[in-house]
């Protein structure tokens, strides 16, 4: 508690500069906001929001508004209004996938204003997957003209288990990933923080920011496919676990010594291939069409995926589920995931399908850099823990 | 971040007062502290100082140590010393169980001064225990001559899942108590607040506090008995769920239109009586006797237990799985659960038994009336969300 009676000037200024920003920014005046605006949302003097003025010009992140903008001119010189400059540095989100990678490139504001992918085979080794990823980047920023050095944070969303340095404990669904330094590999490319986190959790996170759970601070999302993983956020922060590995549901099965998902949805002896989408895409049109096997098939996939997501409602009682990967576009998949939920679950949660699809990877993880620079930006005290 | 700028001054003389409180509260020199030792330690002024203690004295939680206490005298007047009176008010932590209450008194430091429990009949209706819950209370207020009005928090912990104003929603362990307001009861009999918890929950946060758990901020606490129930912190703090739900994964057995826990355990075709301990116990001694039908029956038990244990872990991440409940008492749940976990868990949590036992429900329903006591008396702005 010291700190309230402490008295440091420079974090002081530090703080009072974040709040003008802060003003700056979410100024909803049809006009950019003068320093007598400024200084009513503030509260702080009138030499305290000049001086954080002239130090957030000084620092490129605020400008003075052209005199053209805003009311119209009255007699006499007219007062000096200022903006946010949301073009004053970039954002990348970036999604490593097993079929492909995919980049985007937004400014201060969150807006996106560029993106790129690349198909990338799923046995591609990890060298030639981070390639792709840095091709994709540097296509993207020559396209939309941002200088590298503008950027100031990159969020990557990939599988696996991922430590809060951004290596790789566990990732068994991309080839060479288990142990790979994915954090430290792609700060040697950019000038700015790195942050990685598991696609699942940036799912969430992109869920949360401008897809099915906008209006819910508890959520789950479930990263549908033939296993599925799952990221939470919870009071609307997102919940890693202890190291990382929260929401790693798919290995459940693997307890009772029960089939592999490729044996629960292959309609005949022979599992399906474990990353062919196409070839589960066709069970699923057979059992649509009667076929007994596939039926069944699609049966036992369907009650697995249940007690999975069960499993993950029991634990945590979310207000919501939100359902994306590639099984989230089958026919089929939540009508009885919400009646097998409503049945079992003790206060059961409402049920929705992802409003991001595709996209939901790459735009969480462009929402986590977007944290991070927020952060720096506009907390008023950054260094509290 | 208005609140920076605003000059509330009675708001601001409360946090004073608060920081003067833990102040005192935490004072580990040998003597009281003296005016001038708190001037030091808060950074607060000394008239500011003085005001604070001048109204913790008029609200009896402080008072002037006696003359002798501390340093020796030396030239003079000596130096007045304050103490914060831990006997200025007390807790009450209460446990509702099928067959027992509990009730524990402590003081305001959560040091333990009276206790008292009554068997209760696992048939008895909801008034019958409630009327129980009265007649303990009672009695150890009486016997360690505590005024019912010198309370200032009670906890209680039940079984079921509790809303947030202390109503069951649903508890099928206990009869009548699905839909019980129970907070709404127990409030006519106290003139303080009465917070109701469920009881795993309550569990995790005893074993937290003085437990097995003392030293993780990522804690699941499995309340092992024919069917489990879980509590979980997660940095540190009581993870209830979106609907105080969270952690019943007992239910995820129903799911697969599975056997009761009564059948599985039972080494005949006869389910064992819900709330028979005594029968489980004979199971598990036949078992380790060798008998064929009790051993299955064990096997089908733990494997049922380390499943939806595995459930929660994967789902939370925790750092540490704390085992209690009457289950965990039974030779041979620890070493399964133990290696199954580390088998399956992408990130495998400790697993470690319960240091509270029987008391750990009690304990915890005390600590959060503490929580909640010191919230009052020692948070710098408890108005803040």
């Amino acid at each position: 508690m010291g700190r309230l009676t402490g008295g440091d000037p420079s974090l002081l200024r530090r703080i009072n500069s974040a709040v003008v920003l802060h003003a700056l920014r979410a100024s909803a005046s049809p006009a950019s906001p003068t320093l007598t605006d400024l200084v009513k949302v503030t509260g702080l003097s009138r030499p305290t929001v000049e001086g954080a003025v002239e130090g957030l010009i000084e620092s490129g992140l605020v400008e003075e508004a052209s005199a053209e903008e805003g009311v119209a001119r009255r007699q006499g010189r007219p007062a000096r209004r200022f903006r946010f400059r949301v073009e004053a540095g970039h954002l990348l989100g970036i999604e490593i996938g097993a079929h492909r990678v995919a980049v985007l490139l937004a400014d201060l504001s969150g807006r996106i204003t560029g993106a790129a992918s690349a198909e990338v085979a799923e046995t591609a080794p990890a060298d030639e997957r981070l390639a792709q990823v840095r091709t994709a980047v540097t296509d993207v920023l020559r396209r939309s003209g941002v200088p590298r050095d503008a950027l100031r944070a990159v969020g990557v969303a990939s599988p696996g288990i991922v430590e809060a340095d951004g290596t790789i404990r566990l990732g068994t669904a991309l080839p060479g990933w288990t142990g790979l330094p994915l954090g430290d590999r792609l700060r040697r490319s950019f000038p700015c923080p790195v942050l990685v986190e598991n696609d699942a959790n940036a799912a969430a996170v992109a869920e949360h920011w401008k897809g099915a759970a906008r209006d819910s601070d508890d959520v789950v999302f479930v990263l549908a496919g033939l296993s599925p993983g799952a990221g939470s956020l919870i009071g609307g922060r997102l919940h890693r676990g202890f190291g990382g590995a929260a929401g790693e549901i798919g290995a459940l099965h693997l307890l009772g010594r029960e089939a592999t998902p490729e044996e629960v949805l292959s309609p005949t002896d022979v599992p399906l291939q474990p990353l062919d989408e196409a070839q589960v895409v066709r069970v699923f049109a057979l059992a649509r069409e009667g076929d007994e096997p596939a039926r069944t098939a699609v049966d036992r996939y369907l009650r697995r995926l249940v007690h999975d997501v069960a499993a993950l409602v029991l634990a945590l009682d979310p207000e919501l589920v939100v359902v994306g990967g590639w099984a989230a576009g089958l026919t089929g998949i939540l009508e009885p995931l919400r009646t097998e939920l409503a049945r079992y679950c003790l206060r059961p949660p409402r049920v929705a399908l992802s409003l991001l699809g595709d996209s939901a990877v790459a735009t969480g993880a462009l929402r986590l850099a977007l944290d991070h620079v927020e952060e720096e930006l506009f907390a008023v005290n950054p260094r509290t823990p």
